[in-house]
């Protein structure tokens, strides 16, 4: 360590980042914060948002502007190529950064099971480029189903599935039915949004494998009252265009969402430590690299387990506490102090079904329906950053729940709804295999 | 006419086909409103989308949900590839829609005076795509210039050229002023965003044209003390990705943006009507297509005169007013009434500069700075569709407007900012330029 002030770079601004370099920002070192992206997104909430009931900008806020106050915070936008950690450098596409230490948070991505062409077919849910794609999808299912029935009258299926019945899973197929039953009711002329099927497909015995046997139940439950059919015990074996296979059976699909299962970021065999079948790196008691003390991985790509031999889970929650013991574990050390061992505090977990329904397993504590959601509701709001975010997220809540009494009126978040030019051809390809008449009403 | 409803088909869902459609909704009638985008944009505050402070949800709204209460209404998401007026028949790229009568409101796009090639480098502002380009094109230049000057310890200029001296341009120039100075000024660490130098470029004698020439010196003023460089009598004859070029001179150029032309939409020319050199439409006194009492054409597609002989100008009020007044014309006719004249009813001109500054023509009261603004700010906050987006773009302002004086927040707007991927090319092109070291700090 030289005797200037310490030099910190955290790649990545997800939650363990962002976490990390709010604790360092506090302290007399200096931080580059570098992501690909100018923003971080409050994933826990992109659900809402690829359901249209949140706009990108209430979810998603500009890393530059979080750290605006903090002048020892530099924010980069720019792709981390690689590492050398011999000489203390991260490797950017054209320039190198050198550190005295390291925080690698570069998240997770999809993962398709060895099956890399369902992507295509089945968008899965990380990114708002993820959640407006979705959306797209979504909305433009009704569209193509409208346009073929006023012109042929005959209201062909709309039906959604969903692959994967993990949280992310459960809250996409509730929304998705929520829409179709009472928020686009009344906005077609020639369907019926109501009659949407709305699967959700899980291959394991249960939804909500991490939770209390009896809230999966509950959940299931739920789901069902508002519409979903849950197909548990079911593993997928094919997507195409507008077909999902299950074992021997051929499911028509109009739109396929993936939310079955995710992989570290590749930043983790860079750093060419040993890592897990999902592409996490195997991390030291204290989170760091084996042999580089200087190197802390954390967040959804660091394999750690608990005390109790279960697995660190990859939720917001423990990405955020092994961001800050990474940066305390720094700051104690530039102290004198020794390392400690990482202690993930398992809060609970929670997980919203649709408007007032959910399931939340607080310490042992199991809540199901209202209750649960306004628990949900009240964890969300005073997690997410900013003051206007979260003003605006309440208020977008509060006219969705009051105008849902009233006449069904959510849609207004489809406001957002854009289609680009880069769908067109997605959109003329599924016209032009019609080719109808119209016939004239009497 | 055959004894059942009468079906009026309406393309386009901007201003005049959605008034329209307003008007046609109340009678007995039956409805097709074809737009091939799902919302109506507010094109008025656009540029405030292109700028960072409104979201793209907070004015564009989906054109179904506009008409979800009038079951008479059916809206189609499609393209309009021809029109076969003998049959009475409007073409889409697969199906035809016979009708009765047929509104013909397409709008206008940009036009480049013969040199397509710029759009590439000089992108204008009429789609909500068109805004989120312009915003993400502006925020990174800020991105690259501070990479730069981190690894390169110089501060490059930041240039935004702005072209055509119009109401768009002036709004443009003066809210890429605002940001540069205010919004941005602590966000970044190696560059200095009030050094931005932001120039707006017209090739006539001056700025806002069709206003009186007090009111044009009155906002060349105004812009000045925001600090925008405003060259009159300056047309531009070459643009390529790094410069504009004015007679004889080459200007560096980072974002250029084009405000200085728009031409109607090429449908004009698939009616097989006379049109003038901006592609639209010479109509009737009754705006319909000459020919064809029963197809109108309207908004900026039209070309007609006022009785004082000037054209009628291709603003909001009077597309409005034609989409009313076309769709009066029917209903009328249906109830055996004679056809009668457009007539224009110019309520006055209004244009924003910037945060409490304005300048406005009403009937003939000039006014300039906070009481235009003011004015301004009423006309359109009325003007906006649906109660909650007006109820919403309030509180953006309302939020931008106090924070700017407790310290610059309104780049929270800026939390809509999402380089896609598809940026990326451009934006490691403009950095592949560079090849510098990162030089520690001591």
């Amino acid at each position: 360590m030289q005797n200037s002030i310490p030099h910190i770079v955290v790649v990545g601004a997800g939650f363990a980042g962002l976490y990390a370099t709010r604790v360092l920002a506090q302290a007399d070192v200096r931080v580059t914060l570098v992501d690909r992206r100018n923003h971080h997104t409050f994933q826990p909430l992109l659900y809402q948002v690829a359901t249209a009931a949140l706009s990108p900008g209430e979810i998603a806020y500009p890393i530059r502007h979080i750290f605006k106050d903090n002048d020892n915070v530099s924010v980069l936008l720019a792709q981390v190529t690689g590492f050398d950690l011999q000489h203390r450098k991260v490797l950017l596409d054209t320039d190198k950064l050198s550190y005295d230490y390291l925080i690698v948070a570069a998240g997770a991505t999809h993962a398709y099971f060895g099956h890399p062409e369902w992507e295509t077919y089945a968008p899965g849910l990380k990114t708002v480029e993820d959640a407006t794609e979705i959306r797209r999808r979504m909305l433009l299912a009704f569209e193509i189903a409208e346009r073929r029935a006023r012109f042929s009258h005959i209201q062909q299926d709309i039906n959604f599935v969903v692959i994967g019945g993990g949280p992310t899973g459960v809250e996409l197929a509730g929304a998705i039915a929520e829409i179709a039953r009472h928020v686009l009711a009344s906005d077609f002329r020639s369907i019926d949004p109501r009659s949407t099927r709305v699967l959700l497909i899980e291959a394991g015995p249960r939804i909500l494998a991490s939770f209390p046997e009896e809230l999966s139940a509950s959940a299931e439950r739920q789901l069902r009252a508002l519409g979903v059919e849950v197909l548990t015990g079911t593993p997928v074996t094919g997507i195409d265009q507008s077909h999902v296979c299950l074992d021997g059976r051929s499911l028509p699909a109009s739109v396929v969402l993936w939310a079955a299962g995710v992989s570290a970021s590749p930043l983790g065999k860079l750093l060419g430590a040993p890592i897990d079948r999902a592409g996490r790196v195997r991390v030291e008691p204290d989170l760091t690299l084996p042999g580089y003390p200087d190197v802390f991985v954390v967040g959804d790509m660091a394999s750690i387990k608990q005390e109790n031999g279960r697995p660190v889970p990859g939720v917001a929650p423990a990405a955020i506490q092994m961001g800050r013991f990474a940066a305390d574990t720094i700051l104690a050390e530039l102290e004198g102090e020794d390392r400690k061992k990482f202690h993930y505090n398992d809060k609970g977990s929670l997980a919203t079904i649709g408007r007032s329904s959910a399931v939340a397993d607080i310490k042992g504590l199991k809540v199901s329906g209202h209750i649960a959601w306004f628990v949900w509701l009240f964890v969300h709001l005073v997690s997410l950053i900013g003051f206007k975010s979260r003003a605006q997220v309440l208020w977008e809540w509060f006219w969705a729940y009051i105008t849902f009494h009233r006449g069904a009126r959510l849609i207004t978040g489809a406001s957002r709804v854009i289609i680009p030019a880069s769908a067109k051809s997605v959109w003329q390809s599924a016209l032009q295999e019609t080719d109808f008449q119209d016939h004239k009403a009497a």
